[in-house]
């Protein structure tokens, strides 16, 4: 069967392309490294830009668009971003074609038609913002400015996979300016946890709320917080970071504001954002080797009823049953979908449904007719019952809650199994390699420790966690004095 | 005053180009022809988005996303549409900056990383999206395909204006795909009206449906369906256009359906397309000398509330007595600001939010509070009246529809006087040069005449109407036989 998915034990990087396509969540496509996100992948990103969106709007932030395009000059205004970025990115050389007069019918690029300065095509949008933020940013009254912005950003990687990492990506990226740093310190804190709360209550997906060491800090950051989850292989996903910039972008770009007192002050930023990438995490969080699962809170379609029937009067006899139900169910705000499609089998769709992660599915049957039930089926146990027709909508509604809260209490109990405190190297690399997961590890606090381990072992200092306890110790590496453990994992 | 606004009868253009920047609207960036979107303007557009999202759903599309970039070799593919988007293409020709060993601390475009294929910044994705749809279509049970995408485009114009036409955009484009001739016509149709209803419903904004010429077609297209509308300079504006794509882009990119008869078919398609030129529409179909005036449904904030107070104790009997009203004002679905800013004076607040287009504006003082009164006065109108308190949300809500109602009426009224017919082609000229708007006028049908007429009076046939009459005549130019009217205009 064409649907047949590799298992994750097998080949779980295999199990996850399979799934991404077989799933119809997106495919590569004709541009190297971009993908397109098909309409099912698009339906959850909806789903995520919609929450995102009113979290955003609920704590201040209004949405704007800045341009697509950075002259090269403005991104090489803030050397350490420009830096990090300049190694992958798309560059806009010329604004025309024209017919190829060795080629009939084929067109080449106008040689005539070379740009005085070439456009980078955002990988990220500070340059332009900030050199933007300078006409709109004169006195504290213009403070704070709370602005994000959803759009694409391309970002020119070697390797690419569907979601996880593309050239071409969807996002949002907020861009905050604020008089002092305690401000923009808190923002992009507060900005952490707007992320980690949508990650665990929508995404269902636990993530530890922390620090980036210097050396894994966003090009231009003075410090980077970030949300890391956790994947079933072990390996964790940075799944959103909140940068704080300090005064970097305003010193490059030289926007100052006139205090109360009349004193010119360099502004205090932050920048954070989250992608697509975000669908990669919410799949290798808890989808399995029959497919998808997606929780409640996230599904395109949150119910999917199945007609099983023989001949088009027990079809209407069916319809006619479950039209008031499907309308119940909407007016509690339930999405339902019911798939009479004749050209295709009950065990066709109920697989289909599986692959695609539908929290529940209901079958009705003529022999339910007779005695007023339905099967319903939940996707992430395979339990089923069978129940009388009028519990359906208090069932439905309280099946998607516990699917939602199940999901998470799972995916948080691995989680929690997989963060192992080590003392030695031996043991570090001994989880790493076999167990996977996080390893709460004493480190020395330098780069060359940092940069020696993730030769070693492929593990990186996925954060300093919020929460860490001050306990003396010797660095796993060196021996070197420590008073606390980071975290490491290898990662996506 | 710094908000002080051009005349429109001084001058149309430069009224436009004030009021847009200084309502907070948008702006010119850095990047030559593209615009800043500001978060007011954005909020706009957030609500058309809305709107027009919610009305595809309902026709039974679905949202998807494909790459910004077209490699060369398939933008070329169907020759029409490349031919017609060739001289404005931004191409993309590298994929790396590096260190310029010629200019410390300066990047410049490494030469070791040119792309084998330069790649277009889409102007438009019908290329990279048939591309695609070859792999999605196989069997008639895959059709019709009903696709939207929500993106921003490029199109390298030389002479550019904010939101009317800008290098970069941001609009929705659909593709689809179809078994037949009649039903891809019929979809095409479909879209065209859809876009006619939310112009009228929402934006206020009149328009005339009808088919374009020959000449005034989108490349690559059999029919492009239009709808124009009036500006208050007498100028047309195409506001959105749907296409029926015949069989070109299936046949340039071999996407072929095998029927229930089992025969390998063509398919048929169409585009359609809106964008944020859409903006620049509502502001010159309706805003004044005073500044912007916004239909209520498209209104990001729809009544403001101004406290007049002296002190902080008046201030708080006023936000306490206001405080209920807000909230039932909210409840009823309408949005609502209160501005209580102690930096500005209720004089400057009346000027901004007169300025920025607010439906209705609320003022509030300490006699009031003694009478049980307010004053509620109209943007568009601008008249007041002192109403009771506890009138307040059924005089909102009444008030509001009327707006909109009167918005388009009013509109309607200007566009409706400003089509003309001619019988001669010095009356065609007088009308267009003094009078404005429309001309009716009988047309021989070919592209010469239409040529001839653009290239001594610059109007152009904006469409032949939908509903246009069957109607013996002679060609105004040429004296040639005609059976029905089109009509021309001068457009944006």
């Amino acid at each position: 069967m064409s649907k047949h998915l590799t298992k994750r034990t097998e080949d779980y990087s295999k199990w996850y392309n399979e799934l991404v396509v077989k799933a119809d969540l997106a495919e590569n496509s004709a541009v190297r490294g971009c993908m397109v996100i098909k309409p099912y992948g698009y339906a959850i990103w909806e789903k995520m830009q919609a929450e995102l969106d009113r979290m955003f709007k609920e704590t201040g932030h209004q949405n704007a668009y800045f341009p697509l395009f950075v002259p090269k000059s403005l991104f090489e205004a803030e050397e350490k971003n420009a830096e990090g970025f300049a190694k992958e990115c798309a560059v806009v050389t010329h604004y025309r074609l024209q017919n190829d007069p060795d080629n009939e019918g084929k067109l080449r690029v106008d040689p005539e038609a070379k740009l005085e300065e070439e456009l980078v095509v955002r990988p990220t949008s500070e340059a332009i913002i900030w050199n933007t933020y300078k006409g709109w940013i004169q006195s504290y009254r213009d403070l704070p400015l709370l602005i994000n912005q959803w759009a694409n950003v391309v970002r020119w990687e070697m390797r690419t996979r569907l979601f996880l990492r593309t050239a071409e990506f969807l996002w949002q990226e907020g861009h905050t300016a604020h008089a002092t740093k305690t401000e923009a310190v808190k923002e992009a804190k507060l900005m952490q946890k707007v992320y980690a709360n949508f990650a665990e209550r929508f995404m269902a997906m636990p993530v530890i709320k922390g620090s980036k060491s210097e050396s894994e800090r966003f090009a231009g950051a003075d410090d980077t917080f970030t949300i890391e989850a956790l994947m079933q292989d072990g390996k964790a996903l940075q799944a959103g970071t909140s940068h704080f910039l300090g005064q970097n972008f305003a010193k490059a770009f030289d926007v100052k504001y006139t205090s109360k007192e009349g004193k010119k002050e360099y502004v205090w930023a932050t920048s954070w954002g989250v992608s697509t990438r975000l669908i990669g995490g919410l799949i290798m969080t808890h989808s399995d080797d029959a497919g998808l699962v997606l929780p409640p809170k996230l599904a395109p379609i949150q119910v999917v009823i199945v007609p099983i029937y023989k001949g088009e009067d027990q079809l209407n006899a069916i319809t006619e049953k479950v039209s008031p139900i499907i309308n119940d169910l909407r007016d509690k705000g339930v999405s339902v979908k019911f798939d009479d499609r004749d050209t295709f089998r009950p065990g066709a769709k109920f697989a289909e449904y599986e692959l695609k992660g539908v929290p529940l599915r209901i079958a009705i049957g003529n022999r339910d007719l007779e005695n007023g039930t339905l099967e319903i089926a939940r996707r992430d146990t395979f339990e089923k019952q069978t129940i009388a027709q009028n519990k359906v909508v208090d069932v439905v509604v309280g099946l998607l809650e516990e699917i939602q809260d199940s999901l998470f209490k799972k995916a948080l109990d691995y989680r929690d199994e997989h963060i192992t405190e080590v003392s030695s190297f031996e043991e570090f690399k001994d989880v790493i390699e076999n167990k996977g997961g996080f390893v709460s590890a004493h480190w020395d606090g330098t780069i060359e420790t940092e940069d020696k381990i993730k030769e070693l072992t492929k593990a990186t200092i996925r954060c300093i966690a919020n929460d860490v306890k001050e306990e003396e110790g010797v660095c796993v590496f060196t021996g070197k004095k420590s008073n606390r453990r980071v975290l490491f994992a290898k990662a996506y």
